[in-house]
């Protein structure tokens, strides 16, 4: 049977767990803490009704998908035999450096080996090893089994038939890989995303809107069109001659509101203090895991929305 | 029977007649080009039936609809007894300023003007009138009857009922209105996707990835939360104690990043024919009008996905 180890089993892990082993593969969950696997898998357990019921098994069902996943009592056990291996440590550089010594020790030659990293470089704890071209970023984002974006980064030193394997392998088991050219800080992800909170911090700061306001704006105007065509697609779509017509048309306007944008607003400033107190009236601290459960359960609805929508 | 004047009888005044008229307000359409309303009213009598299959007509019929949609032949007949002046010209600034005085004119004395426009701002075209304190920008986003947002923004002399009742003439029509408190250029829609676009230029001016993959990053990735809660409520939702614990995590993470997006690609640039090249791989340039349709029909189903699911 085909297999795939997961190594640190926090909540990214458990997710990866949902998504191989409810499309037929066999995962095995390592973590160097004692119990931390055991405690993984019956969170998994715990889990499975609800990502069922929402009909999100790939049409597996609860029982076929807890059988795959099994308990390694030793890293070794876990990427015996593994055609990929999937690492959620934390993010210390010097912990992954030394983790990733000890599995391209251990993998098959032929395994992948794959970190889940949102923070470091691929480059920065792959480059002293022998077999670093089998090494890849494969970012998910929280949590992996109800969103499928993957981004695939590789080091200078990656194979492309290292990216090529997982991005298969992705595709194969659901998710929706897409791959840089080469590393930058924040992959895509993340620095999309850094762009759009920076000006919606600065808007707070300077008085212009409030956090709901900005939140609405994302959620009822701009991140519909985005949620299933993407921000180019948006643009291509939004002049009658396509994208060139587009830039063409708003290119000054806009370079007019991103030649305001070359400050930022202190995050971490009075505008946090603004913005804690108007999330704060809107959901108070101790309803923030109801919230997230809402969240997941939205997530889930958009899913099966999506399977049915979806289609090019 | 409560009535609306649309004034300017494009894309977005159509999309507004739609909006209104729904919701069982009698809509008078005016346009100074001769035919225009007459052609634009054929318009909607073509996009209802789609509309009504969706289950997006509010329980009206398209026969009610297109019966409260009439056309009036001068501006004065438009405005008169109308509660609410929506005004859809072009981006002309001479223009809006001399339609607003004629409007201002015409007018009931307690009926709100509003603008459309995405581009000009309040203070530009309504600082000459006598009842400017009636006059505010409802920026709604295309296709208005598809995409609930709209944008209030007062300029520095509009009442503060002004906002208040344009506020809740649109969330009765079941629009999702929202406000700024003070202008500024591209208002925060605009702002929010020149924030996102311009790394997106950048990350493909400089080799990082394919138009195609942010698309992907954004469609599978970022935008699937943003589409039911927004930017700030997703960073409350993903540290443990909330939006102020994960600011105090990611802030120097993000920091790092905003520090190299100082500087725009030129969207005009070498880098637009990289992205138009990629997009017509993918979509011929005759293929556009279709897949506009195709758009429109993905937003017609997510909002019937939005009304079952987005419950507080």
């Amino acid at each position: 049977m085909r297999s795939v180890a997961i190594v640190g089993t926090g909540f990214i892990g458990r997710g990866w767990a949902v998504c191989f082993a409810r499309s037929g593969w066999d995962v095995r969950l390592w973590d160097p803490v004692d119990g931390a696997a055991e405690s993984a898998r019956r969170y998994i357990a715990d889990m499975l009704p609800g990502i069922a019921a929402a009909g999100l098994l790939t049409g597996s069902t609860e029982q076929d998908v807890l059988a795959r996943i099994s308990i390694a009592s030793t890293l070794t056990d876990a990427v015996e035999g593994a055609a990929h291996v999937q690492e959620n440590a934390p993010e210390d550089l010097a912990l992954k450096r030394g983790l990733f010594r000890e599995l391209d020790g251990l993998a098959a030659p032929d395994a992948v080996i794959a970190s889940s990293t949102s923070a470091l470089l691929p480059s920065a704890f792959t480059d002293h090893l022998p077999g670093r071209a089998r090494c890849i970023v494969a970012h998910p984002v929280n949590p992996p089994h109800l969103i499928p974006l993957v981004e695939l980064v590789p080091a200078e030193w990656t194979d492309e038939t290292t990216t090529e394997r997982t991005e298969a392998l992705m595709t194969e088991i659901g998710q929706s890989p897409i791959r840089l050219q080469r590393e930058i800080d924040g992959f895509l992800l993340n620095r999309l995303q850094a762009a759009i909170l920076d000006e919606a911090f600065r808007l707070v700061a300077e008085g212009y809107a409030s956090t709901d306001a900005i939140d609405g704006c994302v959620k009822d105007g701009l991140a519909m069109r985005w949620s299933f065509m993407g921000p180019f697609e948006t643009i291509d779509l939004n002049a009658p001659g396509g994208v060139r017509d587009y830039v063409e048309r708003y290119h000054g306007m806009f370079r007019g509101m991103t030649e305001t944008m070359r400050h930022s607003a202190d995050w971490a400033g009075p505008v946090l203090d603004r913005i804690e107190m108007e999330r704060r009236e809107k959901l108070s601290q101790s309803e923030l895991p109801e919230r997230q459960m809402w969240r997941d359960r939205q997530l889930m609805a958009l899913n099966v929305h999506r399977s049915t929508h979806q289609s090019e």
